[in-house]
């Protein structure tokens, strides 16, 4: 049953070897790992207005300076991860990039920040497509949180199939979205041109009175955060076809270029058309209002916009399995992360990342706003750190042209530290968070590590030396009266060993006597030895006996109980049975170093 | 940690000897056993009353009567069950009388209203108890349903303690109801005569003009609500000392005594006070302020019925774990109505009752009135089971003076009879759903008696033929590795039989050549068969492999799985491992008819 929902759900399962025709050409690399990018533009421009709004309408022309700057610092970027691109074809996430080169505990920072950020990614992106949807149909206001994580579920459930399959699904939305504002920037710009525009753009190079330092720097950190995810690509090039590191390059370069062209185009109509945010309507939807009016071309921007917003909470799906396999076959994270399910998928992550973020969904009721700045702040500390990495690494290997190379990720490395930093100051109301719980991963990471050491070195054994030695054997039958089950448990101890003892706990002197006489007369060849419970405990005088055993034979022998236990044919029945045989296992598994032998017994009525 | 809880509410376990001890003088069962009975007069009155007032005040002189018709009615009870007590010293509930003499059906009838009916005591009690107290502080009528709680939980506790300190803790107040109500008769009784009573009687005997024969005999089967209870002392006869029937006897009428003294009393005072039923006030709150002003003695008189009000919850905590228990004897309920807790007592009964009953507080918010006549009908269906198979006792018996035992019962049985009748035509709207349940627990005793015969037939052997017989051995060890775990469950298995396989599951032909080439190396004495799975499940080809094991071997061998289980230290790091081996066992144990044996390896670190 729950495994025919299953099928249904996610699919066949597919063997191994399948796993090459799963790798990604560019075109669905592109659309798989930049939704997370791309659908940035539907908030970046917005949240540099925002800031700038404080000082009044007049200020807001400082959004195309800041703009430019965002695209600078995009352009440095997407220079150095496609360096860390050719550095790590086998995948270079800032994990590995910190690790190799910095050490472990970079490595660490750089992964347990982002491993929080995916989290956040999907949450946060997932309630910004729900709001693009309120904001259309605000009817639906009070039903955020569902609309939220039905998303969740959906994405968890399209990740679990499989990563081609998802592509064909996922794919279409991206290019809608692409194709949707480059229409709108296009059409808005010839709308201008044309001076078909009421509302006055504010003077640009205005002088603004009370203009702050802090505040530019305030705005533009918020514009940065329209980068996060491009990251996305070098982490996953294991995902790319042959060749992986050319593919993942090209794909980078070309999503850097549409994120740029899309991010400044909306900028500049957002300036040129003298829009102010509001808390009702986002930029982009008065944008394309005031292009197209409220018709049909206006609602298919709105809803492509949704589209986009939740599939950049895609992007997560496929970065964090695979941050958590990574960081699982360091003996950083649990065992179950390196699994892969029947469809090949990383299962337990993608389900991890599911439950997480509907959680956080839930905690905040569908108000992740908050969350957006933690969240850029958890994308550019591995930023810098990657950075930091590859700077050590041209140094050491010095290749050729090693000087340039150093250049650009020095560049990168001061800007996102840069940034980093400013985001910390400026917004350190809500980022403090972080310093918390990076510490707390951090220790969760290394505590799961010292585990796996410490059982890889108790259990490590010698191949020469350590070989397998005979010893005898004693079982023990624990039994409460003499039924065909008995019989057979007797039956099989008997033919392993000769040293058989059953044992009867009794609480009541008339049945002991009856006990013993049947047991005499049946005479199966097993002596049987009856402890007095005075207290009607079983598992005390059992205990105490067992210990008895031990003490005399575990130098020479092994110990053994044979516990026969019922298999009742329908659950219900279970209640039916005392069932001492469970508690009888559960005690003796934690206490006691002997083996435990469940005999089953099926009733077949 | 949770036996040191335990012991602090539950106190230390008792020796099985020590039941003797635990049983009870007349005047401590008195206390336990009457509490239900004479809690009734809290109520009774006040029922009948309420039923004339719908013809008007004029008409409240039906009330005496009426009440004379119950005394009438507790006179022919308590001497049938003296009867039923003197035949069945070892306890004589409805259900053994009416199984003895009628038939088994008949007695899962009776035993399972009563059992239904004791869960409805409980909860019908306690909330009863509540309203007493909100009456007197209404500021607590919000908190009802835990107030109600509350006592079940306390009851539930002091009846896990064992008999005789229960009975110690609840006798007090008993005896204190008894003299309050007592004290509030007499002074109430003497005020009436010195003339010091403002309200005017309505006049004996005037004609009220819609009078009815069904209104009547619903007031009459309302007063009669007031009855239940009195079949408690002749169930739990063997829990008095000895002479047991004597002591039993005497209990009861000392209870029946007291009872129709109370009951008559308080319906006198109604009367002569002219007092109308309200929803606010009780009856007994009127009659204690017209008599003593809003003092002391009328809260001293309200806490106390409060109390008993509880207490009368507290018969069917000793009442229905008996009932159970002798069900389970005659394998109608699950054994584990039959074990006897630390304490003596039969803990599963009184942890049951007391969750059942506050499902329903919980189900009803603590407004239970409604249940009252349901729970009426559940008592007089017994009682008239229990009279017609003493009946058909006496006929088949014929003792000395059978004839007169005979007619007393037969008066007993055709009494209880009609106001059973009575009851389901007067209150059919809320008796119904007697006709639903009743046969549902009476298919849930047949089957769960089905599947205990079903089991003994196919447990039982003829010890004179069966017995153990040796069969060959075949061990299965599926391993993942090469480590000390394995190293031990192989000198286990080899030590056992010569028979011992090794089974490796490979995902990956890599992995596959290292560790056939590294086992080759160790040269454990063991044979390794690797099996390979395309799909990376575990279960499937091992489940093939031991088909193919029980197919060649199973008619000669016992087949024994071997799996090795860490126990982690703490538990969090049981996460940490993946354990396969939890998964096999579950899968092996439901499937296979093969004995699986853990072999436990507890990590230290």
């Amino acid at each position: 049953m729950v495994s025919k929902v299953k099928r249904l759900l996610i699919g066949k399962p597919m063997k191994s070897t399948a796993i090459e025709d799963e790798k990604l050409g560019k075109l669905k690399a592109l659309a798989i790992l930049s939704s997370d990018a791309l659908s940035s533009v539907a908030y970046g421009t917005e949240q540099i207005l925002i800031v700038l709004m404080t000082l009044g309408f007049a200020a807001l022309w400082y959004s195309i300076p800041i703009s430019i700057a965002v695209l600078g610092l995009l352009t440095i970027l997407v220079l150095s991860f496609r360096q860390t691109i050719f550095s790590y074809p086998q995948g270079g996430g800032a994990y590995i990039v910190a690790k190799d080169n910095l050490g472990v505990m970079s490595g660490l920072t750089a992964g347990g920040s982002l491993l929080v950020d995916y989290i956040l990614t999907v949450a946060v992106s997932s309630s910004a497509g729900t709001d693009a949807i309120t904001s259309a149909f605000p009817q639906l206001h009070e039903h955020r949180v569902l609309i939220s994580l039905i998303m969740i579920v959906f994405l968890t459930l399209m990740n679990l199939r499989g990563v081609t399959e998802s592509a064909s699904v996922l794919a279409l939305p991206v290019y809608m979205f692409v194709v949707a504002i480059f229409v709108l920037i296009i059409c808005g710009t010839i709308n201008y041109f044309l001076g078909d525009v009421q509302a006055a753009a504010p003077q640009f190079g205005a002088t603004i009175s009370n203009i702050s330092l802090f505040l530019l720097l305030k705005a533009f950190s918020s514009g940065c955060s329209a980068l996060t995810g491009v990251e996305a690509v070098s982490n996953a090039i294991p995902n790319f076809r042959h060749p992986a590191e050319k593919n993942a390059a090209a794909t980078l370069i070309m999503m850097g270029a549409i994120l740029g062209a899309m991010f400044i185009g909306i900028s500049l109509l957002a300036y040129w058309y003298g829009i102010m945010p509001t808390e009702k309507e986002t930029v982009v939807s008065q944008i394309a209002g005031a292009t197209f009016g409220r018709g049909l071309i206006y609602y298919i921007i709105q809803g492509v916009t949704a589209l986009i917003l939740f599939l950049a909470a895609n992007t997560a799906y496929s970065a964090f399995p695979l941050l958590a396999f990574m960081l699982a076959k360091d003996k950083f994270m649990p065992h179950m992360f390196m699994v892969r399910g029947d469809r090949l998928g990383f299962s337990n992550g993608i389900i991890m990342l599911g439950v997480l973020s509907a959680l956080l969904i839930v905690a905040f009721h569908g108000d992740t706003e908050n969350l957006i700045p933690l969240y850029a702040v958890g994308v550019f500390i591995p930023f810098t750190l990657s950075q930091l990495g590859m700077m050590v690494r041209w140094i050491k290997l010095k290749p050729s042209g090693w000087v340039v190379k150093l250049l650009i990720n020095t560049i990168g490395m001061l800007t996102t530290l840069s940034i980093t930093l400013i985001f910390i100051i400026t917004k350190f109301s809500q980022v403090w968070m972080i310093f918390i719980f990076l510490p707390l991963v951090m220790r969760f990471f290394s505590r799961i590590h010292r585990h796996y050491q410490n059982t890889a070195d108790e259990l490590r054994i010698n191949i020469a030396t350590d070989k397998p030695a005979i010893k005898g054997s004693t079982m023990v039958i624990p039994i409460a009266g003499i039924t065909r089950v008995v019989m057979y448990t007797i039956s099989y101890a008997k033919s392993l060993t000769d040293n058989v003892v059953a044992v009867y706990v009794g609480f009541d002197e008339e049945e002991i006597r009856k006990l013993e006489a049947k047991w005499e007369e049946w005479d199966p060849g097993v002596r049987l030895i009856v402890l007095r419970s005075r207290y009607r405990s079983v598992m005390r005088p059992l205990m105490r006996f067992i210990d008895t055993v031990e003490w005399k034979t575990a130098e020479t022998d092994h110990i053994t109980i044979l516990i026969p236990q019922f298999i009742t044919k329908h659950w219900w029945q279970n209640i039916l049975h005392n069932q001492t045989s469970l508690l009888i296992r559960a005690v003796l598994f934690k206490e006691k170093d002997i083996v435990i032998a469940t005999v089953p017994y099926h009733l077949n009525r």
